[in-house]
């Protein structure tokens, strides 16, 4: 049993964590819940409990085994290298490591194996990357993928509380007829979208379509190339991906069902003639990334489309943390 | 001085037809507004005049010098022929007539002299094509274009009005946590979206997707290979597209800025530094196609990334099909 903390346990992630713990029955003999000074001190209620946050600090992770940390990338520098001094693993779902060659970037049903060469901190990838990554692994074992060019519709949980409280009170406003503001994000939502999500890089990339770019590289373990336009929209939770893939051979949209319906986390979800495929709001709160409009690209001869969501709060940060911390005990590198 | 008739003139696009000639002062002599059983008999005010919707009928064409047509694919299939009987030229907005070889499909920025070959009726393109095109056809000008991916991002006045109805409604019962229903759109699309516009074909691509496909090669008179997928999102007015485009040769951001700032009916909005990209909102009731996030493609060396924006309901639908008339009169192809 384990003495687990959640870092950043009043957010939407820290709590979709909390949920998640208690939902995978994970082995935890203690539960630490902390915060930054803005959040910490307050009390969470959950499962009729009611649980103290108290603030993290330096100090906040002896006799800590696990941390699984979503504050931001600022207080994940800052404390991380702390908690793996403690001699705490720590299971990171900021950008602030992710990249480096030191920390694993880890989606279990794609690449479980590197966290065996972990130095204390494990990345948790982009909520857009992972359930792009379990979709593809699968395929690209089959035939070898050449190319991948990804369209987002992001939700707006995927910038926390706050903008999703922006989304509401936006969309409440404006069929009420009165003014929109916006403050936490940087256009008005609420029936409106726009192709940006992060900061805007040199290239005229977002930081959030080089992150897809170069996390699904270091997590497949081949350099695949990658472009891809994040857009925000005005949906509360579940990330959806228009994808098209381009591989070394041409690849029948039948025998790509028939593989991801056997892959690991991914769910095919594709009959049009039901009028079935995948919604956000049909994912949320699922763990499986669900996968529809599985199609030939007829634009190129060995090409194919698809359309996958899934629950970014879930497979792409709270669940997928959980199961790194569950393959860390399978894997028998925890000791209790 | 023209008599003008719009068929279809109480839905979202006849009544932004019905705007479009008076904003762009067309030279009509007479307006007749016509529409089918349902709705014909009601009266519309505009501009402070109250005009009288009439059915249409067989016997509504004489003397009409142009039909605006876009009450639905079946009633322009039993109307338009009638019309063109009665000496009128018909610009039809369905899609009965776009692939008839017989049948001109115009983007007046694009292909006005096809103009030239009609034979009483004249298609407008489906709205998502329509602002493509605008964009490719001056950067195919300069290098030919190779392959396009596109994914679209398209409001619910694609859908009709009564779809918008939906959309706030169902917007209202969910802010207000009351059940959420859908009845015009085949699921929820308040702080939802779908990957599903129009019905499905045999290729498992919606007839959406397919016709940005065929009616791109038509418009453009080249076989350039295009895929797409067409998604419905929460927005009212607006269709964004997140392109990606192959050349036959590197073609670097800069020059296709610098070719669509000269471009006819193009705006380049793209200013990632000040926050400055198109969004729906702001395309609301503007003529022109915005374009911006205009970048490499990271994944291929002669690919290009852009994001278009436009106002489906004008470039999309009323405003191209008044261009189209406008070019009648230009050609001298009117008799007055």
């Amino acid at each position: 049993m384990y003495n687990v903390a959640i870092l950043g346990a009043t957010g939407m992630v820290g709590q979709e964590m909390l949920k998640t713990l208690y939902q995978r029955n994970f082995p935890f003999k203690s539960l630490k819940l902390l915060a930054s000074a803005r959040t910490g001190g307050s009390i969470i209620e959950f499962n009729g409990q009611k649980m103290t946050v108290e603030i993290a600090s330096h100090e906040s992770f002896k006799d800590i085994h696990i941390v699984l940390s979503s504050a931001g990338e600022a207080v994940s520098r800052e404390l991380a290298p702390q908690a793996v001094k403690a001699g705490a693993v720590v299971i990171d779902n900021t950008n602030a490591f992710r990249m480096d060659d030191d920390v694993p970037l880890v989606v279990p049903e794609v690449n479980a194996a590197a966290i065996k060469k972990h130095k204390g901190i494990i990345a948790n990838p982009n909520c857009s990357t992972a359930q792009l990554v379990v979709v593809l692994k699968p395929l690209h074992d089959y035939i070898p993928i050449k190319r991948v060019v990804v369209s987002t519709y992001q939700s707006v949980s995927g910038a926390g509380k706050d903008a999703v409280d922006e989304l509401l009170n936006q969309a409440k406003a404006f069929l009420e007829g009165n003014e929109v503001t916006s403050k936490y994000l940087p256009k008005q939502i609420a029936f409106n979208l726009f192709p940006h999500i992060d900061v805007f890089m040199p290239n005229d990339y977002t930081k959030e379509e080089i992150k897809m770019t170069n996390e699904t590289k270091k997590i497949m373990g081949a350099d695949i190339p990658l472009t891809a336009t994040a857009v925000r929209v005005p949906v509360i939770i579940g990330h959806s991906e228009a994808v098209t893939i381009e591989f070394e051979k041409p690849f029948s949209p039948q025998k790509a069902k028939e593989i991801l319906s056997k892959a690991e986390g991914v769910k095919v979800f594709d009959n049009p003639v039901g009028i079935e495929y995948p919604t956000p709001i049909m994912a949320v709160g699922r763990d499986e990334t669900f996968v529809g409009r599985i199609r030939e690209d007829i634009s190129h001869p060995c090409g194919l489309n698809l359309w996958i969501v899934s629950d970014n709060l879930r497979k792409g940060a709270a669940l997928n943390a959980v199961q790194i911390a569950e393959k860390l005990i399978e894997f028998k590198m925890l000791q209790d």
